[in-house]
């Protein structure tokens, strides 16, 4: 037997050793309960997704297999449904569609090498504890990016409800495409296309109500309305095989391999590794900020704890499978994986049990969906995305923060123009560009004593008394090449326009660091008032910045003095007065 | 007559309006005397630098003459001399080296419109006053980068001296060229390349106390120095010529056109201007932060303000009119600068004087250069960067800072290896990015009273008192997008080790700012503290911060309050004892 030390410490990387041992029969009753419901709900979700990312179907559902398990033994969230997600396939199709056609070998190669390049980069990062860098996403850009990616697949599936064909991944050119051939639309296709996404919006918001006064309990109404789909599905298939809709030009899912995952192998080569890997980024980044997101929304309910360098592990090891195994790139879905919360998932082995429900799928049900029509596919996703679409970060920012506010509406705006990999780069870079612009122009504020007391405000704000031969400057910001220069104009200004000036005090209370560049504009403030006959002191330093500023020179050649308080740089220069 | 209010406020773009009124004869007397000495000291130089960026040698004289006079007209340093740099034109060759083979007129062609492309960004830039964008450059890192550049134009005039054949334009491929050829040195230009090197060295190092002594004046010692090159130009030609050893494989500028500076006519392909644009931004960026800071250096000695978006503009215009007069990008030269400064020059009109003195040369002593040793030029440049060359950097960096230190080695290495515009790239965004880490991170501390008084500390660092029932977290730190998920996961941390908790005040004298994303994490601790039954409250809000506060409905969630003072917090919050 393994001591326990040993497996404490090995579970570290291997969570399941960890719940894996309190395992008990009421976990395996509820975690088979809520695998019936997630397979019966991923089943067309996955195929429907496949289809989204240009794929042949069967390859949604074995992306849903192989990554599920090794998640269930890597990762830590506890109700957390890996596998095909809507956003993480439309960058998918951007990315591959760049290297290959649509329906070649080479584009089924491309996908499995994005897969295997996304786990590789998030195993690397988890390893080196790279975790926080998802944190340099700004929410509102991720919101707006999120939202414009639901409008764009909600219209890529447009063409499969019309039965036309369009090409294309921006918003212009697809919307140019569905009016260029409108005239082409296949009328039993729109039939039945209008029809299940008819359905399965009444699914969402009415069947529940109706299943409750029933009086069906919850279990039942949970698997009622998941099972909406897969009723659309059977309705339409059986419609298109009775009536042979399929010669009147109705186009089906056709032949799906019966089969288990097959054993795959992605490319090596580096010419392909070098035009997927910055899509591969972008698209692992995006997908583990989703997955980490519902991740930690669900563990906080029941007060548990993600770890995020692990989760970086657990979806690598995902997608490292569904590289291998026939599979595209996959991550945490939110709708997934809410249904298995919901469906009362208790340990991951519920996702477990899932990829056998998946694989007995994959290996009886294919031959009957030949007949399935992209139309109903093509529902599935629109009811689904459109839960995505939610454009209310645009009014929430512009009350807050304008500069907020332009990020997110240049995301939107850009991923619709230009495609998801655009919107989502320009976000990023706009949301780091913002703060840095923030930041660059500190709020400085001129203050004086509050008569009778220790503190000193802003002259602006406060009546306060101050000396014309002593001017303090307060800076509410960390100095950083950003805001050097910005500081040393500012300073400059400000001692033209004073000649009985003799001293100016740099108050710091809120600058929480100085670094090289920043202090080379202090040295250079010290030097120009030098020579203009006027000292410089710095007040209220924090301690680690004065720690750090000890390692520089630059207190030797300071011309004044650096007081703990801006009280006690007052009391000592002010010149004196008669009592 | 003009009113004197519309000269003024034309006068704040075309600062020639300002100065120009006021010239008197001492101005005229020490503006010619300046020019004079830069004349000399251009000639050389500007033909070296043309050949550095691989474009025919009177490109190089064409671009210091109208571009000077423009910004004359429309800058606002009375010092800076505008025209070929180094770092400039290495960015030039590694520019258009891209688009077009040296020696083709398409090469030509591509230098103009990188001119016209870079005046029309500067000029862009000035209009909408983004001036303040080149402070994101983080000092070290520029240092690093013009050092980095110094080494490799130092490095690509080698092959003049040896008088080979080496292409490339990064070190391992330089390096590797020389030694490659090594065997083909042309002895005689190597002796023609090394003694120039070491003359020059001397001019620089042993001439001028070796003047002194001979009891030459300061003016005249300035002079003779300055002449140094030519000194080196006219010997090495005249001795090529009277010995002929151009026949003997002595490479020599050869026929170089008498004429004024052409009209030319950049290209307006828009594929062109796609394959150069990236290349113009980071090429005006550097030379704009390169001139800027030569510019506030010598503005400083006399009291004078420089405006850097009326820089922008000047820069601009004279990019424009290189383009358009068979010049390549300019931009304020750091040595020929300090030269026409220490030389007496007074105001921008010696710098106009300096362009009729090179049209003078262009149109009458293009036909002496014949003979001209590429050698010679060489020595020239190599004597010049070497003085940009000052690897102190590192260890200033390493001492005060590591991240800053990581970020100019980088840009260093990057640059030697890559070339410079890779390794340009790779310091901005390196130091944008370990700006964001550091601030990802915040230092955080809990504090406590200090008894007897009102003051909050670290209670790491002082003895301080705290209740059991309260949390008080001090953060040092911007609220942002990049340290919002950091401050929530420290809060749940610390509330999940502290069960008898009822309050978590969160201290925010040091945070100037709230972002969106910021604020969003501050909802979802409000939101989970109040399902643990833990109240959240702030203290010491600054009043701006509370003003962006209060346009969103967080207040009203919250579930605690907002104190003026930590000390009224804590004050009322403390369960009440008997006394």
């Amino acid at each position: 037997m393994a001591s326990p030390a040993l497996i404490r410490s090995l579970a570290r990387y291997v969570p399941v050793l960890d719940w894996g041992r309190t395992y008990n029969r009421d976990n395996l009753t509820n975690d088979l309960v809520a695998a019936v419901i997630v397979t019966i709900m991923l089943v067309p979700q996955s195929l429907a997704y496949a289809l989204l990312a240009g794929l042949p179907a069967e390859m949604g559902i074995y992306a849903s297999i192989v990554p599920i398990i090794l998640y269930a033994i890597f990762g830590t969230s506890r109700a957390l449904a890996v596998g095909p997600v809507a956003v993480v396939s439309l960058m998918t199709a951007a990315a591959i569609g760049k290297v290959a056609a649509p329906g070649s070998p080479e584009y089924i190669t491309a996908a499995l090498t994005l897969a295997f390049l996304s786990g590789a980069f998030l195993l690397g990062m988890g390893f080196l504890r790279l975790g926080f860098l998802a944190n340099f996403l700004s929410h509102p850009v991720i919101a707006g990016f999120i939202t414009a990616s639901g409008v764009l697949i909600a219209t890529s599936q447009i063409k499969h409800i019309l039965g036309i064909k369009v090409s294309g991944d921006t918003m212009p050119e697809m919307l140019e495409g569905i009016f260029t051939h409108l005239g082409d639309t296949n009328l039993i296709t729109l039939v039945i296309g209008v029809s299940a996404t008819a359905f399965l919006f009444w699914v969402r918001k009415g069947l529940r109500p109706l299943l409750i006064r029933a009086g069906l309990g919850k279990r039942l109404t949970d698997i009622g309305t998941k099972a909406g789909p897969v009723a659309a599905v059977v309705v339409t298939t059986l419609v298109v095989w009775l009536f042979g809709l399929a010669d009147y030009g109705v186009r089906v899912v056709g032949e799906v391999p019966q089969s288990l995952p097959p054993l795959t192998m992605p490319s090596f080569s580096p010419d392909l590794w070098g035009s997927l890997i910055g899509s591969a980024i972008l698209l692992s980044v995006i997908g583990f900020v989703e997955s980490i997101s519902v991740a930690q929304t669900l563990a906080a309910k029941k007060r548990q704890r993600i770890t995020p360098d692990q989760e970086l592990i657990g979806l690598g090891a995902a997608n490292i499978g569904a590289a291998f195994t026939g599979g595209y790139p996959v991550t945490g879905g939110f709708s997934r994986s809410v249904v298995n919360y919901d469906a009362g998932a208790e340990t991951p082995a519920a996702g477990a049990y899932t990829a056998v429900g998946l694989a007995f799928a994959a290996l009886l049900l294919t031959p009957l969906i030949y007949f399935l029509p992209q139309a109903t596919l093509a529902a599935t996703i629109i009811v689904a995305v459109l839960s995505l679409v939610d454009f209310s970060i645009l009014p929430k920012t512009w009350a807050y923060s304008k500069s907020d506010f332009a990020a997110v509406s240049a995301t939107i705006v850009l991923t619709l123009l230009f495609g998801v990999e655009a919107g989502v780069s320009a976000g990023v870079a706009l949301s780091i560009l913002i703060h840095l612009f923030k930041t660059s122009r500190p709020h400085m504020a001129v203050v004086g004593q509050v008569p009778g007391s220790e503190h000193f405000r802003n002259v602006l704000r406060h009546e306060v008394v101050t000396q014309p031969e002593i001017l303090t400057l307060r800076v509410d910001e960390s100095l950083y090449f950003a805001n050097a220069r910005f500081l040393e104009d500012k300073v400059y200004d400000m001692v033209a326009s004073r000649p009985d000036l003799k001293h100016v005090i740099l108050m710091c209370p809120a600058v929480n660091a100085i670094d090289m560049s920043a202090l080379e504009s202090l040295e250079a403030i010290n030097e120009r008032l030098r020579d203009l006959g006027v000292t410089f002191h710095l007040s209220e330093v924090k301690g680690p910045v004065m720690d750090r500023l000890k390692t520089s020179d630059f207190l030797h050649h300071l011309t004044g003095r650096v007081f703990l308080s801006q009280h006690q740089a007052i009391a000592e220069l002010k010149p004196t007065q008669a009592a």
